[in-house]
């Protein structure tokens, strides 16, 4: 029936197709509005893939940890901005990492600029972190005279480049449907630029502005006023993505292949080898059902689309407890497998350590020792 | 102030003392009645902690997965049971391990019943997953002819040695407090009992009753009529098992120290480096607010009591966003540590992968490679 004889145990099955048309559709988006694409390496965080953003003409790259950017770096690349406030406690391998490569730094208080002041061996380029909205870190778009001191703080400070503006836009995770992502992005865009205006009536100069969040750079026609974006989920999507509106179902690079180890027919549920460990405990809403990943079956070429009435119910451990209709359980034996779409791509990436491709072939991360 | 000054990033504390005290009062509490104890070392996923099992005199484990099995068959453990129901495509793997040492498997249908038959190639002891309410895998205990029939086809077929009936009383998850946990415990005792007495009305001799959900194995006097017990959280507990009821505070034995990046007084807030890949999105309800672990400042000997109003918010894949009280957030610092108590241990070890002792010295598990 299907290719996936080989698979054991859960497995995480990527398409390699699917994902390199994800790459080179947003390369080109970002390049036809002469914008530089400095894709989120977080998500997929393996060397080997990055050579397929390579091979597209990617030079400059973002990731989320100091370990990451090391990884990066030992795999060729030379121009790694770390998305993640300084943490001051690693200014040891910074400045090993500063040394050797052109490295981004994000800062969002005084104090994180004094310490660089003090503590920085080498020059970087600092991204002052706004929060356009997401409420996560960075200094409030509507306070730019805080941006302003900072601003001045970096300029005046020992080996701080004062880069740009960088915000994300976590927002748009809260969207349902296209119309409501593109005003969600657009507005961020609008009060960074705000932040930015204010700057520049300080004579600030060539301060770069850089956004990213997947559901806006995704599905947003005209990505405005910005210098660089820094997606890393579109690489594979998964069912939030799918649910927010972000892609279509065959954007969806990734699953999670399992096997099926108990039937329960009288309560409508399949168990599976597949559980919190190798999903993640994320979750999305389908209707009023909270659940942790879309159902399908396999097919030659990978899986299916989605069991209508599917989903995965319950994780413990090593279980998944799948919810499915009685015409989808009366298909399935134990011994099957059942292909499970992540709620996040990359929390599932992060726990599986390794992908497969169909044939079995297999593509580390920075996970795999 | 604290002996922390090692941690650089994330890292799960591990108190060993307090670990140590929870592996003695269970093996204690089983022996006094008479009880094998059979802890569940999906928790800890160590050798060398397993190795402090063995110095109270356990030889008998449990364990999830086959990889599991395999790793503390490596590690000198030679009398496995693993309490998950059998996962066919693994076989290869299974005889393997059949041959070498005596292993315990799971079942729950004639399927795997009569997949065994045909292709296991050594002696295996055979358990009938009985499900008494968590409605995850097993036979209902409503249903004890099922059981009946797959007991009369395990004694029929080849390598398979009926030992006995398992349960997990999951339930006990949804307790809140001592006083209920003991109830749904017993209650889940009661029902394998009778199905138990079923297999005895049909002349079935010398069948085991296995159980072993953390909570009930905590806190209730009197076990009941079992043969064998398999808790596996309890040597480190958590926020979950505090919130339930099932442990106190101070039994507690594991937290992830996390570096402060940010503050946020405005927003009552600030941002750690310790995210949805550290501690897990494994959640509990701190009365009406959902919250990913309690929060902690360190202290000499480890970390402190809860802050009184603090919780983890909200996490991204490296950010966790902490509530604090006014009070406890002017005494932080960018660069200081701030302890979380994971909402779920099990989780949050698994995607730490390695403890670390407060003198910074580092505990492998399987994740290690």
């Amino acid at each position: 029936m299907s290719r996936f004889d080989w698979v054991e145990k859960p497995t995480l099955i990527l398409d390699e197709t699917v994902a390199r048309h994800n790459i080179k559709t947003m390369s080109l988006k970002a390049q036809a509005q002469g914008i530089r694409f400095r894709p989120h390496f977080k998500t997929h965080q393996s060397a080997e893939i990055g050579t397929w953003f390579r091979q597209v003409g990617i030079r400059a790259i973002t990731v989320s940890s100091i370990d990451m950017a090391q990884y990066f770096f030992e795999n060729g690349w030379q121009d790694i901005t770390i998305a993640f406030s300084v943490n001051q406690r690693q200014i040891g391998h910074l400045n090993r990492l500063a040394a050797q490569i052109k490295l981004g730094l994000l800062v969002e208080s005084s104090e994180s600029v004094l310490f660089l002041h003090n503590n920085l061996l080498h020059p970087c380029d600092i991204w002052i972190k706004v929060d356009t909205g997401a409420q996560r870190t960075g200094l409030s778009w509507q306070e730019p005279q805080a941006v302003i001191d900072i601003a001045k703080r970096i300029q005046k400070s020992q080996n701080t480049n004062l880069r740009g503006l960088l915000t994300h836009a976590g927002q748009t995770y809260q969207a349902h449907g296209t119309a409501q992502i593109c005003p969600i992005y657009h507005e961020s865009v609008a009060r960074i630029n705000q932040v930015h205006a204010a700057l520049t009536a300080e004579a600030f100069r060539d301060i770069e502005i850089s956004v990213g969040d997947t559901p806006g750079c995704s599905v947003c026609p005209d990505l405005g006023q910005v210098d660089e974006i820094r997606p890393g989920n579109f690489i594979f999507y998964d069912a939030q993505q799918l649910q927010i509106g972000a892609c279509r179902f065959e954007d969806i690079a990734v699953a999670v292949a399992c096997p099926v180890v108990a039937k329960h027919p009288a309560r409508h549920e399949v168990v599976v080898f597949g559980g919190a460990i190798h999903l993640s405990k994320d979750t999305l809403m389908l209707g009023e059902q909270k659940t942790f990943g879309l159902v399908a079956f396999p097919q030659a070429s990978g899986w299916g689309v989605p069991i209508k009435g599917g989903f995965v119910r319950a994780l413990s451990q090593e279980h998944g407890i799948i919810h499915l209709p009685a015409a989808a359980l009366e298909r399935i034996q134990i011994g099957d497998l059942l292909f499970i779409i992540p709620a996040h791509s990359c929390l599932t990436v992060q726990l599986m350590r390794a992908y497969h491709t169909r044939d079995g072939g297999r593509i580390n991360t920075l996970n795999c020792v």
